[in-house]
């Protein structure tokens, strides 16, 4: 796109910014799932994995409510969250620690998402675009949640498991 | 730092983490108020950018308070979130637009801050570092006001002047 001249074209950007981010989300959850020893955590990346596959069809519905194409643009943003989780996976931590620190890793991608939500909902009521904030209402709400259970996995049960394995 | 073993090393890699981070993100405050042109916006930043030199020091404390030197380890998550607010402006924007995005550009920063510090304190908690982790509770505060105050002027302020613009 050329540089944006409306906030029309700001949104466009920033919803192709996200959508780039939830793919390069979608390559890594697999990764971080393989690395993962609880079971509640595990299941809570799982279940958000597939969460994710439907956000991403809501990205699609918004591209196509606005008709422009659903195409990414490269989110530097998730490039370094990714690299930080990988270097995480990396590391030689016991099975408790990794899982401690994975949690970490989840919760920094997430956040990403939720600003990024957070601010094409906003550009989307702006323009009263209902339909578009309707779809990304739904998936900030949705990662919000993510976020919220993995605080409740990580105090409840991740790090209690770390403390006690140390 | 060697590979970490226990929970306490955990906590002090992510604090290095953190403290990078913070140290970038106040490298790239000024560039963004250069920017702005919102006078709520700019004074929100500016209060910002004196607040995070506040967190910094109390990351000092922090290390200080854990018996290890205060050094910072590469960011690469907050690299690539200053890399993203780079490319905003070095956008031809309008001076209304330029504010809309940079506001963005602002709340991902925070809220990879909102992560970390939320996992820091949990580990601190975790550990029983009650003076650490209510050093990082105040900042997590901080943090999530600071979000809450860039989310009310992109919504009242800065997206409406964005739409009258464009």
């Amino acid at each position: 796109m050329a540089q944006p001249k409306s906030m029309r074209d700001l949104l466009i950007e920033e919803l192709r910014d996200i959508y780039h981010a939830e793919k390069q989300a979608l390559r890594a959850y697999p990764k971080l799932m393989r690395k993962v020893s609880s079971d509640k955590l595990k299941q809570a990346l799982q279940t958000h994995a597939e969460q994710t596959e439907g956000q991403v069809e809501r990205l699609q519905q918004a591209f196509e409510a606005l008709g422009v194409a659903a195409r990414g643009k490269l989110c530097h943003a998730m490039e370094g969250l990714v690299e930080e989780a990988k270097e995480v996976m990396e590391q030689d931590l016991s099975p408790e620690l990794m899982d401690a620190a994975l949690i970490a890793a989840a919760q920094k991608m997430e956040h990403y998402e939720i600003a990024s939500y957070g601010t094409v909902h906003a550009y989307a009521n702006a323009l009263g675009e209902t339909e578009v904030a309707k779809l990304l209402e739904q998936t900030l709400a949705e990662e919000k949640q993510t976020d919220e259970l993995l605080n409740k996995i990580a105090i409840d049960d991740v790090n209690k498991k770390a403390m006690k394995a140390a």
